[in-house]
This record gives C-alpha cells, structure tokens and sequence, in this order.
C-alpha cells in the first residue's frame, strides 16, 4: 500500500472478469483506493471473488455493491451496461463517477448515459489490454502497466472528474487518452475488433474441412494457424456483444480488408511475385514500429516458454535473411 | 556433445538462415552430425555464419558444400530449390542423402527431383516451426523441441535413408511424420499459408486508412492487432515464393474463408447474436485442444516477458465469465 492518500475512497467493482480482478488488484497494490466492494451476476463467481480475497465486501446486487462509492467501474459485457445503468441509476451518490471498460464507447455512451443521475460524472473508459483468459482468476495487477485507457467523456463534462480518473488510470500503469466515442469505435474496429473477427473465421474454416483432419490442424498449428487460435480463444459473450454494438464501423473496416483479400488473392492467381513481396516488405515495418513503442516484446514467440533461451541480447531484428 | 557415434558423418548446409542455423546449432549440440559445412549466397551471411562459429566450413558455392557430404539440407526459399538442385546434382556423393525444409512440397518434388542423380536418397522435409525473425543470428538450438517435421519421400524411396533422416529429427528435438507431398500443401495451405496471407493482408488494411493514424494502429494494437503484425514480419522473399508454389491449395482454402467472413458479417449485419455467440465458444475447443497437445503454451500473452507474474499455477483457462 503506498503512504499517500487514496484517490478514491471506496470502488464499486460491477463484474470481476479478466478486466475488473485486474483493476481490483492493481488498486490494491497501489493503494488508489480506500476500500473495494464487488459483485457479480453469478454466485459462483461471487463466491470465487471473496475466496480470491480481492475486495473487501462482495455483495450480491450491483445496486447494493454502488451504495456509498465515490468510483463506480462496470466491468461486464457491453450488452449489459444499458440494464446496470438503470439498475444503479437510484442508488449513485451524488459526485460519484461511473465509468466502464467496454471495447464499444458509442453504444455504451448511448445506453448508460440517459439512466444516470445529473448529481455523477460519467467518463467512459476503455483499458486496451488483455489476453485470452477470462474470469477473476485470469486477472493480474500488471495487466496494464504501458498500455492505453483511452476515456470517451462526454463533451462539458467535469473536467476535475475527468483528470481524477485518468490519474486512476496512470496510477495502476496505463498511458491514458482522451478521444471521441465514434473515433474510439473506428480506431478500434480495426485494431481490435477486426482482427478478432478474422481469427474467430479462420479457426472455425479450419475446423469445418473434409480433407485436413482437426488433428492435423492442431499438430501442424505452430506454422501460424495457433496464433490465430489463442485470438479466437476469447470470451464469446463479451466479443458478441462487441460486434453488435460496434456493427458500422466493423462492415467497414471488413470492408476494407476484403478489398485487400482480393487484391492479393488476384496476385497469388495471376503469379505476381513482385506484388507479393512489396505488400509483405511493407507490412514488416508495422511491427518494427509496434515492438519500437513497448507494445509487444522483440522476444521471439515460438509457443511456449523459453527457459533455455537467452533474453538478452536478443536476436537482431529483422536481420538479412540468410540465404 | 553426444558420445554416441554421429548420424552423418558430414552435414552440408545450403543456406543458413532462421531455420538453418537452428539445425547447425542443434545437431552441434546433440552430436547428431561429425562435421558440418555451410554456404550461403551473399557474402554477409557466409561472413556473419563464420562469426558465429556455426559451422566447421563455410564455403562460397553450394556446389563446394556437398562434396563428401552424406547429408544435404537445403534451407533457402523454396524458388530457388530448383536451381541449386541443378548446381549442386554433379558435386553429389554416391548414398547421401538430400533433403530440404521447405513450406511447399509439391513444388519442391517437382523442381528438384529431375535434377537429382538416381545414386543419392531424396527425402523432403519440412520443419513445422519458426519465429518472426530471419537469418543466422536468429535460429537457436531448440527451435524443433516437441514441433513436428514433416517427411514427403517419393515412393519407392530407400526406407533406411528415409528413417536415419527421421533420427536425425527426433535427434534434434523434432517429432516425425510422413505424408504425400499434395496432403502436406493441403495442410499447411490452412495451418500456415492462409493465416500468413491474412495476416498480412489486415496488417496492409489498417495501414492504408485515411480515418485512423498509423500511431493509433501501433498505440492501440493490444487489442489483437498486435499478434498479427508478429506474423506479417516474417520473411518477404520466403512467403512470396511460398504463394507462388503453392497457390491451387492457397486459393482453394481462401474460398472456403471467404464463405465463413460472408456469413460472419451476414451475421453481424443483421444483428445475430445467437449464431455469433455458438461461432465463438466452437472455436474456443481448438485452442484448448492445442494447448493441451504442448503446440503452444498456456500462459497468457500480453505482449511483453511477464516477470512479476507466477508462471504456476496458470490461470484457470477458460473459467467461467466474470460476469
């Protein structure tokens, strides 16, 4: 626990996924809170969370769970935001903040916002981190450490609020930043919601083929088909109600990438060598650019731990190939 | 180094990139091999593979490499397999063994075979295993631990050459299996090829739009984008000729993928949460059915080494929702 005071005195906790056990940890760790209460829809969850120990009051309604908070985070599926809105709406106090973790800021702000009080702040959020387990077990305090919470606040709203929020933020490790809701939904679409669909696609394609058996499928997985699958390992509830709340930008940007799909499949057809090797020379600068800025580690992935490998110095990037 | 006698008196290396320079690390290492000779085309790579230590000889010819050698690999992309079976066809010792570690078959038989004399053993390989980095300083001793490398010998192969070469796999870690060289394209056109063209065609996609920044792509690439740029960096030469020798299994498994996105964005496009939702809990099985074969590990990927994190136990994968 640090010795400096709490920024927020108690955190209402609604959900306690991969997300919400993160941040219940990550609170605690840095002591950015005075105390936490939690809850969730299910009893088996709730009675993993108190086992868990990461609050210090689980409770069984999100009404009850909000009671006295002065930081409220929504921690669920982006389906059920609108109904917890409604359900919390008359047991807010006044000056509270709500905020969520939704992958979807348009739909959120459009279900949320009409139930809440005037007397709270509202300042969406969406911590972009994860990875491909769920539940409160899944969570760790690092989940976030150099990595973006970018928050959707309504235009006038409470700049003191806004700031105090992003200091959460910044506090239990994310860069934090601030854009509109239907930017949010496009730049995401296509970092994120994108590429999950295409995984979720491919690995079902793979699964549904007469002439490759699914056990050749999982044996000859390391040539790049399993990268796809830890994507598609996602939970399904939460990636269903993203794609459902984010449908515009998402038909476009698929869109986009079908465009793209045709363009090198008729270069494949046609035997365009020169085609192929400039679109892929093009795309290795992306990641160059990805591992430059802390977003992924330069540490090669071949699937499993490397305890025999050294991790530093690391193999020289990009090299010449060896032929 | 093994006190057991070496498999191969002496191994020739043609081409000593990510892949070769694994073997030559790994044979050293396990004594599989009494000596090895290596020789790449550019002058760099030879000079870089003499720095390393790598091999006992480095020479400037393919053709200088295999004289005396009972063991062949060639470890370049697989359009240039054809021209260095030619060279290298009239320099071949009587009995050896020639072998390859090509991502294609069919066109590797193909192109290479009729250049081959009828005294020497052809056995094509391929390694199913790799990172995202290219060239010498980039292999490492146990790239093959528990990965499977793939036989296609012709039929009627002599059945002794064809199991020493698979010893020598297991001996570096490696499982074995045999198969007909089309059924491997087919296999690896879905485990590999497709997901390496998808990868790079998203990563291409997100490049080119006007509506988001290349600095929001990379700052906010945790969200899923980021595991496909890992895959978009692998070597340009080896994937454009990996399309082009493959291309009839590439383009016939592109079809079947762009059915399963059209009805994936039917879906979404009319709002379908129940056919979304059975899609994504189908295509958790297969991960869990990868991990569970140790083709990939269980622990969870968030983009960078995890110190602070206990590497056991693992996270309950797949636990209930926190919801």
């Amino acid at each position: 626990m640090s010795s400096k005071a709490p920024l927020y005195n108690r955190l209402a906790l609604i959900g306690v996924g991969l997300i919400g056990s993160s941040i219940a940890r990550a609170a605690r760790a840095q002591g950015a809170v005075g105390s936490i209460v939690a809850t969730a829809r299910s009893e088996a969850t709730r009675k993993r969370v108190a086992e868990l120990g990461l609050a210090d009051q689980v409770v069984e309604t999100a009404a009850a769970a909000v009671e006295g908070a002065d930081l409220v985070i929504v921690c669920i599926p982006v389906g059920a935001c609108g109904p917890v809105a409604k359900e919390i709406a008359p047991h807010l106090a006044p000056g509270a903040t709500v905020s969520d973790v939704g992958s979807v800021k348009g739909s959120v702000v459009r279900d949320m916002a009409p139930h809440l009080p005037k007397t709270v702040h509202f300042v969406p959020a969406h911590p972009v981190a994860g990875t491909e387990y769920s539940g409160p077990d899944a969570g760790f305090a690092e989940l976030f450490v150099n990595r973006w919470c970018i928050l959707t606040p309504p235009e006038g709203q409470d700049t003191a609020a806004v700031e105090k929020l992003a200091a959460f933020w910044r506090l239990i490790g994310a860069n934090v930043e601030t854009m509109a809701p239907d930017h949010h939904d496009l730049v995401l679409a296509v970092t994120s919601h994108l590429p999950h669909l295409i995984a979720y696609t491919i690995v079902g394609t793979a699964d549904e083929l007469e002439s490759v058996t699914r056990s050749e499928v999982l044996k000859f997985s390391a040539g790049g088909f399993r990268d796809f699958t830890r994507i598609a390992a996602s939970d399904p509830t939460m990636w269903r109600d993203v794609f459902l709340a984010n449908k515009d930008a998402v038909l476009e940007m698929l869109g986009r990438f079908n465009e793209d799909v045709s363009a090198l499949t008729k270069a494949i057809r046609k035997g365009d060598g020169d085609a192929l090797f400039e679109h892929f020379t093009r795309t290795r600068a992306i990641r160059k650019g990805i591992v430059q800025i802390g977003q992924d580690s330069p540490v090669p992935d071949f699937g499993r731990p490397h305890p025999d490998l050294p991790q530093e110095p690391l193999p020289k990037p990009y090299a010449a190939d060896g032929d």
